[in-house]
């Protein structure tokens, strides 16, 4: 009988509200101090742009919008030999769908700025630097952590090559976390170092699998990965020439000097250790202090990215990925704009939420909406207080009057429960000396202030 | 070929964005000075929570999601009878509807709100004070200043009677468009005045009417309102009882007095008349300086109103309502929480972004995204760029440098197109004599500073 949210989709309260916005506000200053300017898509999106571009399987996680009206008309549904074919209703949902549905909602934000830049494509200047922050729908199984609703915080530059986006967006991602006081790690590689690495042993084909091996080192060891390596197919001969490069020393110079030596043979591995040179020095140009490390173990969304891959960690709490990235070669393509370039990033915002929860970081000052409740005393009473209201909201401060005479101890209750950090009290002795008495919640201090001295009285707090 | 947007929605290019960030932090920020809490809820509702909230047209409005997977799965169309009994599309279109889709995009900002209190009773302090900023969809057929997917931006208290909440509402109005200098009326009247308007002249079931035809006054003038009333089945005697109502006359205060004597034999509309007194009054010991007009032919959401009623026009352009609201005794009675009294306001943000646009009252600052930019000579030469730009990046200013060392009438164009104020330049020369040269766009004008007059010279703008 209660009515509910849709499962899988979440409301959020006022203080969860204070807590994301200070997430997205975090992220948009950065993005916007390095010149990187807002867009927004619609919600919807037209089926024939979101499809097939998500593999199969997101094909079916795509929230389908039905046609408004007699959607079944012209569907061919009212014929003898539909019916007659269709008789099994997966094979009739298969053959309706793409005719009672044109419209499906934002399951990325990636593919809606590949369109935007191709429909727009004349009015915009390149390179292009936007950002996005904007939820995203998925119609997957909801579970812990997982939400069909999630917003999606993005950057990209498009139209340019230079390795000095590649740079900044490390140094932009450093900065968001050390503006939340998150440790992080921010693991780098390139996806022509891991085409290089598989083409040196001989199995240019098996990137994937390679990456995906080496990649449980820390958790299976040597003889795991080996025996790993084998189950994929990897002859025994490629699994040796593989070792050097699981055994790569020191601080990234030395392993970068390592790792052009082991790929002299092959040239795009070659112009991968190039690049992540060139965006370690940048990196360190910039005065970037984050610790950043070269991760050859890193693989993320191999198909999609062609140079730079990214991928964030939290140093202090068990989580994925909190942040990623890379530089994909081909984004607009697929809408026919061919040869534009780009590369960006995308915080993780709901998983940022539970890290800066977990280590308790949130800023003190967001449990409180209102600052100040002015006690209502009765309809000439009330009177006196919209003036200190109104001067104090002039100052930026968030003030309330209860809005009917209740009982003190109701009033005072919606003040604790609300966190409101002062109560502010003007009866009929106050009014007669001109004074404010100024209640401190949180120490149960009481102290009469004069209309001058009010905003410095309630800006005392933490 | 080229990809575009579903129609009737529309992508936000980075002015735009800008524009519209303005209009929602200035309601924002005085929602958030009065005390009123952030919330947000699902994009997505189930059905039984949309349908028949918004009449049989809003139904209709309705955009639908189809459920996943094999959606024809249990609706019975396999059967043999059902296609017998649906042959004609539109009545499949019925006969399924309710089976494949389960949920809809939210319509507008109300019911979610009401659904929010009702679900989370438990956990709220009442009286609460909300507001909500998001987009809403509607399946209307899209023209000029109509659009599918729209911004609502809603106020409200829950669970308090007082009429100091209505006076707020007000003063709050008044202070976002003294915010955005858009000079406006508020139009302020009161449902159980209109009541004891229809009851006094003896048709009491025939409020509505009343009041659509007084509402033509202006336009059709007193004989065409006493056809108009007429032609609604207004009896004669009835039409001649009402106009002394249409021939109030003088200041707020003197029309309540008339009004009082008018309505005598009216408990109804008595009480709406001490209502108005109230409010106006309240408003009046508030301070609002805006023009505040009781106007009895203001009647909108007759059905869903049962006390004040709010409606904003600008002064200085054609438009219609651009802020509205009013107070409703029953908003969560149709989720089963009987008893719940509130009143809320709703700003229209895509008429306030035409009106900011006719009146050109938008902040020149708006224009620019980045402040700075930063000339690219090379890959010695950007190096030291890193140093000044992070410095203005931490003084808040957005700072870029141009990522390749591309022309430098190429680089200038860039900065030209973007509306970059500044061009900071540091050659050879420059760096040698620990000078930046900045480039003011506007004027032309070039000169040397300091790093450490850098953050003036960039600053300087408007």
């Amino acid at each position: 009988m209660k009515p509910s949210t849709v499962k899988g989709t979440r409301d959020f309260s006022p203080l969860q509200m204070r807590r994301r916005w200070y997430i997205f506000d975090t992220i948009r200053n950065v993005y916007r101090l390095h010149g990187y300017q807002p867009i927004e898509t619609p919600a919807m999106e037209n089926l024939s742009t979101l499809m097939g571009k998500y593999g199969e399987e997101g094909d079916k996680l795509l929230f389908k919008i039905l046609n408004s009206g007699n959607f079944m008309d012209k569907t061919g549904a009212d014929s003898e030999s539909f019916w007659q074919e269709n008789r099994e209703t997966e094979r009739m949902s298969r053959a309706l769908l793409s005719k009672i549905s044109e419209k499906g909602l934002r399951y990325d934000l990636t593919v809606p700025f590949a369109r935007f830049v191709v429909q727009h494509q004349g009015e915009l200047c390149f390179p292009f630097k936007r950002y996005q922050i904007q939820p995203v729908w998925r119609a997957d199984r909801p579970q812990k952590g997982r939400y069909r609703e999630f917003y999606q915080c993005d950057a990209d530059v498009v139209g340019s090559d230079s390795l000095n986006n590649e740079a900044e967006l490390v140094q932009m991602i450093a900065e968001v976390f050390s503006a939340f006081g998150i440790r992080v790690q921010v693991r780098i590689n390139n996806r022509k170092v891991l085409a290089g690495i598989a083409q040196t042993i001989g199995c240019p084909e098996k990137m994937t699998d390679i990456t995906v091996a080496i990649d449980k080192w820390d958790k299976i060891g040597e003889e795991g990965v080996r025996s790993e390596l084998g189950g994929r197919g990897i002859p025994a001969e490629a699994v040796e020439k593989l070792f050097p490069v699981l055994h790569l020393q020191g601080d990234v110079r030395q392993k970068l000097q390592d790792l052009r030596i082991f790929l002299q043979e092959s040239p795009v591995g070659l112009k991968g250790v190039e690049e992540l040179e060139t965006v370690f020095r940048l990196i360190e140009q910039m005065g970037v202090k984050t610790d950043c490390a070269l991760d050859l173990t890193l693989a993320r969304g191999l198909n999609y990215y062609t140079g730079a891959i990214f991928e964030v960690k939290a140093l202090d709490v068990e989580m994925g990925s909190i942040c990623g990235g890379g530089r994909y070669d081909d984004l607009t393509g697929i809408f026919g704009l061919k040869g534009v370039s780009g590369v960006g990033i995308s915080f993780g915002a709901d998983r940022i939420y539970d890290v800066l929860n977990d280590l308790n970081l949130y800023p003190e000052s967001l449990v409180s909406g209102t600052q100040v409740l002015f006690v209502n005393f009765g309809e000439k009473e009330q009177e006196w207080t919209f003036a200190p209201a109104q001067a104090l909201r002039a100052e930026g401060i968030s003030v309330e009057l209860y809005p009917s005479p209740a009982k003190l101890q109701k009033q005072f209750s919606y003040a604790d429960n609300l966190k409101i950090p002062f109560v502010a009290i003007i009866g009929e002795n106050e009014h007669q000396s001109g004074q404010i008495v100024i209640k401190d919640m949180a120490t149960g201090e009481q102290r009469s202030v004069s209309p001058q001295d009010l905003l410095q009285a309630v800006s005392s707090a933490e």
